[in-house]
């Protein structure tokens, strides 16, 4: 019931299709993921580098020129798919069409998993950025972050209405406070000179005891971590090349000078906040304890405040609505970016479904159960996550990566399969020549995005990632197994052409009767409009008193179908009554029983322990012989229209829901009085 | 798969009376459960008087005493019940039959609670017996009350076979324990002139601080609460009138005699441990702690020891095998009182059900489903009050007594009607004289049991007896929301005789197709084997490419049905497949729908995950509809075998185990090899 009262109509899937999406919108609806990283990406460099004391921090510049480079990298790679792809291919249908099936469900498991991730660390980061405000929030944040992710599900269960302008403002709103941040910080630094300083400024970083006497080999590793960690601002960059249907035209043109757009604007948020960080001695310190503050020479501790928080605080000191507005641009564009997930991953879902890696229902059965399905996994994922890590960004961090690197770099790989193929066939010089150099890019991405996937499961596999690369597995194990074994019922019931049909020679019916009421009445006036063959009643006999009065029942009914009483010395109706049917079955084997049960249609679940029983079993079992078949004669109860009207609610409320004009076929029977 | 292992083959009801019982054994057939009571009743009198502080116990013998006239009265009464209904009518036949449905639903509601309650106090009981010999048990005594529900849960689940030595070994056992007891106690306090002293001999009570000017109400009070708590050794003495019939001949006469015999012994028990508790300076201390040790003036704690562990320690404290052999008897006697309840509740569960109170699948359905449901609803609600309670007796004797009062009481006032109803028809002088008796007998007993009645009710009210009482109007409440429903539900179902019979004109048959293969076939097959008016196959094309494929194989199988197309721009299957059904009906009201779906019947529960979804939800949704019915084609995948030698697996060791002899039906297909 509460699962119908959430559940709404949701957004038809040819919806994005209808109106193309100029660069202007189109740039804020694929970017909110890519962009919002900017939020925690920073933290995490710099964070990691604590750990080798102050010394640490001076690192965080080459690292943020590493990442910038690799999104370069990768920025240009995808704007290859998107000139390939103008379909909207996605790196599952890369992978799948180039490099085969396992490919793409390598992709798929890696996605799957991925989007749980962006989930936890998107809400989680929220919640971090929002103790700036509500200082509160400190030492519940894993159930907060719980309670975000519900509330995202329930708005998902519900249908949201996304607009391009939804998504628009906020996304320009961050745009414009982390830039405008960094901007009038870097104006008042060396504009006007002044000596600005972040409230940890004053604070030295002891860092990790581990890493103390820092040098070759452990700071090697230190710099890969810290790195691994800030590769975190390239998630979603892939998202546009999703979406290229969804520009208008030139569409792939569009989308490459978008995803460029997108790359630049990502870079330099992530430079900006790292450049001003240095500048005004802004401090993380890891709050798992590996690193340690001191002031003056004396161990001190202080609240985890998150380095948005931090410089918005130094920037707009003396312009409070500054903090306010970055803060809460940043927390919205974070919740933004979780809820993309809540979008791709039931679509991802149905996609596999398609595919038969996931029970097919979820694909055929349409839009509103299939989506459900998927958004209550995604959530109940998510909210595990944040609980175990109590939403620490910095311990997700280390599982997120993974996933995408590891679909970025199989996509590359397919990518280049993809030009040697369409290189095979194609002769115009010109055409050859655009080809080869696309080749040459995505070889380079393939490259590029290896390196950092090796860099990042060595760094971090110890860390975490060995959890996400545990989970993929397992997705992808158990995608593959649902995939065998819908192939082999499919050979096992496929039909030749030429197969001889026998048609069963006759139909007979079987009425199982249990009282003489309206429905028992319903079932023989159904049965015999069939013109079985044979048709007869059966009732087992439990108690001889009862029995003796269904016989003078039906004899005062008059009907023409025989009554037959079967004995039952231990008051068992389903033991005899099956025992019967097998007897029948095996007196005529060419022939085929019908197996006539009235059914009682009630309003509410507590009604359905009250009636019904026996024929539930009854047909369990029936349906283990073979050449029998089950008909359920429904009667239905006054109270079923309980259960009618509810069902109608829910359609109609889904019908009244702001903005869901289309038509929607009902689910269920209006059902005119008639009997 | 737990449930169907540990589920066994069920006794046949009538077993019992195949072999009818001499006095001999039938009075330890049915004497467990009252004699076991001896087993704490006197430490419930004790300890209640030890609020009191020294001067309580001066009053044990009074209160034995009044115990004892109750059992005269109800051992009187309960004679003339057992010649009256020598069909073995109990409590809830009386009342039902002479005050109606109302008070023999009191008497089951009460009866219910009460076979909880005996499971619950006649474990704990055993576990604080258990502790003279395991002292280890101190402090876990819920838990492993709890472990030991669960173990009988489990072998009543299996079916335990019991004979009449089976009860007769240890209830005998238990008689001469405790009678030899007393008398070897007794004897060499008075015979050989021993000064015997009991382990708290030499402790001092100080008693209940609320009770310390011990003075008229308050003293009152305290005396009706340790009366109430003695009361306890009546439960039970009631059994052996529903059990007339397994007695030999003259059956009620019989039966009388062992109700008398079984009186006087529990009566003599009882004393006799009162009486050498008295001697040898016993003490018992409330573990709720509202009492206290003192020794020479000095507050001290001692472990909490049931009087019977004490005395057979005192007496036997120069030959252990004595003391032993009681406490290993008292152990075993109250775990037999426990497994009456287990075989009485499923029993009085079936009745009610019989007579509609409760869902009627608990009786027709046979043996094992509903008793099993039975002895799992009965375990669980004991296994939550010992663990509530930490099988504390003296907390669960709060709630206990209650619900046999009530029942004794009802059934007395029925027993009076019983009686008043034959005197207006009877003339005979003689057989009135003894109905006039018989009537004057059950009008004491009525007055006897109503007072104890209420005084148990004052008394214990505050300290637990107001649950019982809820939960006993709970279960009223709910049996008779029951038996309602099943009346409206057959008055909504009646049939007159002369009701007109509108046959269907048409019956028209439409087959769900989704793919082509063997199920669908199938369906088709016996679709058109029933020669319904029409015929049509009908899928929704969720995908373009899959239409046409599916269009061109079903060309390809030259089948004479037509295979419609219904568009279904949501990639949605039920909504388009029930509106068109729905469409058939309007057009044609008078007609008949026969919807034909293929269904894969599987050998795992994940299988079915993966198949049918789309069916079983088209199933729910179709019953809605008046006029159609749904047939379901089952087609048994390879794997549903896994399935089909599970139960017979299951079967196999029914039948296979000790003792059960009878030939039973096997419950599943054999299913030769045809197809």
């Amino acid at each position: 019931m509460v699962k119908r009262l959430l559940v709404g109509r949701k957004l038809a899937n040819a919806q994005l299709g209808e109106t193309l999406l100029p660069k202007r919108i189109a740039l804020p609806v694929f970017a909110s993921d890519a962009l919002s990283s900017v939020a925690y990406a920073p933290d995490e460099i710099l964070l990691t580098l604590s750990l080798a004391g102050m010394a640490g921090f001076y690192y965080s510049w080459p690292i943020a020129l590493a990442v910038a480079a690799v999104m370069l990298i990768v920025v240009l790679s995808y704007r290859q798919t998107v000139h390939a792809y103008p379909s909207g291919g996605g790196d599952y249908e890369v992978a799948t069409v180039n490099l085969g099936p396992n490919a793409g469900l390598v992709v798929a498991s890696a996605l799957l998993v991925d989007y749980i991730l962006t989930v936890a660390v998107s809400v989680s980061s929220g919640v971090q950025n929002a103790k700036a405000i509500f200082p509160a929030l400190q030492g519940n944040e894993g159930w907060v972050a719980a309670l975000g992710i519900l509330a995202l599900m329930a708005m998902n269960l519900r249908g949201v209405r996304e607009s391009g302008s939804f998504f628009a403002i906020p996304t320009y709103g961050f745009m414009i406070g982390v830039l405008g941040m960094t901007g009038w910080g870097l104006f008042r630094i060396f504009g006007m000179g002044e000596h600005l300083q972040a409230p940890t400024a004053g604070l030295e970083v002891i860092g990790s005891p581990s890493f103390e006497p820092l040098a070759g080999v452990a700071m090697v590793v230190l710099l890969a971590r810290a790195f691994s960690s800030g590769c975190a601002a390239l998630t979603g960059v892939e998202a546009i090349s999703n979406g290229v249907p969804a520009f208008r035209e030139p569409k792939s043109h569009n989308a490459a000078t978008t995803l460029a757009l997108l790359g630049g604007i990502a870079v330099t948020m992530l430079a900006g906040i790292i450049v001003l960080a240095n500048l005004t001695g802004l401090k993380l310190v890891d709050p798992e304890g590996h690193s340690h503050f001191a002031k003056n020479g004396i161990p001190t501790e202080v609240a985890h405040e998150t380095a948005m928080g931090q410089l918005a605080r130094t920037v707009f000191d003396t312009f409070p609505p500054g903090f306010y507005f970055v803060i809460a641009m940043t927390m919205i564009i974070l919740i933004l970016a979780a809820n993309t997930a809540f979008n791709g991953f039931p679509v991802l879902g149905s996609i596999l479904a398609r595919d038969g890696f996931l029970p097919k229902a979820l694909h055929t059965r349409g839009d509103r159960l299939a989506y459900s399905n998927g958004i209550i996994a995604l959530a109940a994922a998510a909210i595990v996550l944040v609980l175990i890590y109590n939403a620490s960004v910095t311990s997700l961090i280390q599982l997120y990566v993974v996933g995408v690197f590891v679909s970025f770099t199989v996509s590359q790989f397919g990518m280049m399969r993809h030009w040697t193929r369409h290189l095979a066939t194609e002769r115009d010089p010109k055409v050859r020549a655009r080809m080869q150099r696309s080749r040459v890019i995505n070889a380079i991405g393939l490259t590029g995005t290896g390196i950092v996937l090796v860099i990042v499961l060595a760094s971090k596999f110890i860390y975490g990632a060995y959890l996400a690369v545990l989970a993929m597995a397992a997705v992808f194990l158990l995608m593959r197994s649902i995939r065998r074994h819908y192939e082999k019922v499919s050979r096992e019931t496929a039909v030749s052409p030429t197969e001889a049909r026998l048609l069963p020679s006759r139909v007979r019916a079987v009425i199982m009767v249990q009282e003489v009421n309206k429905p028992t009445m319903r079932a023989v006036n159904f049965a015999r409009a069939t013109r079985a063959s044979s048709i007869e009643a059966v009732t087992v006999s439990i108690d001889e008193a009862e029995t003796r009065s269904i016989m003078a029942e039906w004899e005062a009914q008059g009907l023409e179908v025989p009554l037959r009483v079967i004995a039952s010395p231990y008051r068992e109706v389903t033991g005899p009554f099956l025992n019967y049917v097998k007897g029948i079955r095996s007196d005529n084997p060419r022939d085929v029983v019908c197996v006539y049960i009235p059914e009682y249609v009630v309003g509410h679940w507590w009604e359905s322990l009250l009636h019904n029983q026996t024929g539930l079993i009854l047909k369990a079992r029936l349906n283990f012989m073979q050449g029998v078949m089950v008909t359920s004669v429904p009667y239905l109860l006054a109270s079923s229209r309980y259960a009618i009207n509810r069902a109608k609610r829910d359609n109609v409320a889904a019908w009244r829901r702001p903005g869901s004009g289309q038509v929607r076929m009902s689910d269920t029977d209006d059902r005119p009085a008639q009997k």
